[in-house]
């Protein structure tokens, strides 16, 4: 198992990387300060496999946990699966020293740590992410919220959790499919932060598609490390963090739009991201055989790489990602890439560039 | 006018009391860094009276305005209307730098506060109060939030405003029975803080019945000051700002169970001071000459001093102070007087002298 330590100022916790975590979560929680009353939250999914292990390790260590069961997939990440959530922790009398734990991947985490942020003005919680998107990504850093209809990640707060579990035998029922769109945020740790491991994950792809722990423990930690110090250095996205986005602006698009439904989050920041690497050729300096390798990684991943747009879609597209939260004064701003293991922010892109980075002709 | 500045680290802010205030918001703004587009919300009797002056103000600083409109009173404070207030900012396109200004009561105030909290994780918001009860305590220090059907105040944030402006102009169409309502707020900072304060009001309760904006402005800062000093030492409440709770705790109780829509917070908490007087006589120290003039000064504030309640009322109204926020490790706590411009909190008190200070009897 490795430890992380995230030492923001009142607010530090740490992020355990490692297999056999689910049984730890009990005992570590009794060091936390919290109160006995809690509530898990977690989804049809995802609750059949771990939620009774989950209660079990609460209820030995001497927690009052009650199992608070949300439908599955993004579009239960809503303010009235938001609204069904406050009126159970009501009814279970949760207080302020109360806790919650998020059992399940991003959407679970964001909706439950939504749900602490704001139920009695916030109250802690703890992720127990179970997907790898939601390990290397969305349980660090303190992002918690639900979408609109007008778009994704509308509403929501910053609210650090308390601890963060990343068992990896959780991934062992994890379907492929889901598996590999976790990837598409390991790949973006290497190109925007990390050469090394960028290289590394060149390496040892298809030992991380076998789910190798002794491969997986190493990568997901770093992720976590990365994604850590980024949020240290800038935790309410002020500037820096904002590099954590690179492929998200399209990849938003994508998912708001003509993706809604088809792609998962990775498999659209996957398309988003091979876009920005042509746009950092066009813009930022990033070489041609760069973008070539940053392609073929995702590619071995088993993820897509492109989409076939109409014109309409495109307009949709380009109209999904205005609505974005980074959008300033009107105008979108990407993420590039200068060089892999380095990104920029706040780079303004032509649409003629967008279109011809997603393969439309840019002809008038 | 007086200006009170507030200075929480990073998010210092000021506080105008005074006349003719409403007209100056947008120079105001202008010099908040702020983004161009904005929200005014306000509910459906406030805006018919202010909403144009405001919408002017800011589009002559060169602004972007839009209303929001929400329905008026405590039932509107709730999830659906904090849904469709989402809605109406994706619409019109607010991004992160963009700013709501809360034109209206407590209701307001906390709706649209909750709003910016949670709205892209939370953008600025300007409070604009027109109540005294607003002026006075909900528009400073940040508290925000919706009831549930569980309870008052439920889910919610702690979000600072970037200013406040308590335009004294603004009371002078409000109710009789809101303001008087307000000054039951006036008159807690009087007991748990500030004995001259106290006197003073016991000298001037006339000329505050009639709004004299002479002996306004100074009794609206001073309350302000003493709301705004409680919360620089404990912004989250974990400690002293429970002592703001003062005659809430039975106040709460009251409007969410027997007095819900019969009674005004104001009303609520008026009854819950006075009993909270007869309860710190009891077991705080406070003189029974005290607790005489705490009642006496709220019955020349023209407020309720008491209700009558049957067994199960009382058995109803108890059930609800145990869902408040305040409860910790499942016991109710009292903030008390010692002595007056005093207040001790975390207090334990029996149920038996509750009932005593609401007037059931305490035979078996």
């Amino acid at each position: 198992m490795r430890v992380l330590e995230v030492p923001l100022p009142g607010r530090n916790y740490r992020i355990h990387v490692g297999t056999r975590l689910l049984p730890t979560l009990g005992r570590e929680c009794t060091q936390l300060e919290l109160g006995q009353r809690c509530a898990v939250i977690s989804d049809t999914q995802v609750a059949p496999r771990y939620a009774e292990a989950t209660l079990d390790s609460l209820r030995s260590a001497g927690f009052e946990p009650v199992l608070v069961r949300v439908p599955s997939g993004e579009r239960a990440k809503n303010l009235e699966v938001v609204a069904r959530c406050y009126d159970r922790l009501a009814a279970h009398r949760l207080e302020r020293r109360s806790f919650i734990v998020a059992l399940g991947g991003g959407v679970v985490g964001d909706l439950a740590g939504f749900v602490a942020a704001s139920y009695l003005r916030g109250i802690p919680f703890v992720q127990l992410p179970t997907t790898l998107l939601a390990q290397v990504d969305s349980s660090v850093g303190g992002k918690v919220g639900v979408n609109l209809k007008a778009g994704k990640n509308l509403v929501g707060a910053f609210h650090q959790p308390k601890l963060v579990l990343c068992d990896l035998d959780t991934l062992s029922t994890l379907p492929p499919r889901e598996y590999r769109a976790g990837l598409a945020e390991v790949i973006k740790y290497g190109i925007i932060d990390d050469a090394r491991l960028f290289r590394r994950l060149e390496k040892s792809m298809e030992k991380l598609l076998e789910k190798d722990p002794h491969e997986l423990e190493p990568v997901v930690a770093r992720c976590c490390e990365i994604k850590a110090a980024v949020v240290l250095e800038d935790e309410k996205e002020t500037g820096r963090r904002a590099i954590l986005n690179f492929g998200h602006t399209i990849g938003h698009g994508i998912e708001a739009s003509v993706g809604y439904g088809r792609y998962r989050h990775g498999e659209a920041i996957s398309i988003g991201q091979v876009a920005a690497a042509k746009l950092s050729v066009a813009l930022a300096g990033l070489t041609a055989s760069e973008s070539d390798r940053i392609r073929h990684l995702f590619e071995r991943a088993g993820l897509p790489v492109a989409l076939r747009l109409s014109e309409r879609q495109f307009k949709e597209l380009t109209a999904a990602m205005r609505l974005d939260k980074k959008v300033t004064a009107g105008s979108v701003r990407f993420v590039l890439s200068p060089k892999l293991g380095q990104a920029i922010w706040g780079q303004e892109v032509p649409e003629e560039l967008i279109r011809a980075s997603l393969g439309l002709s840019t002809g008038t």
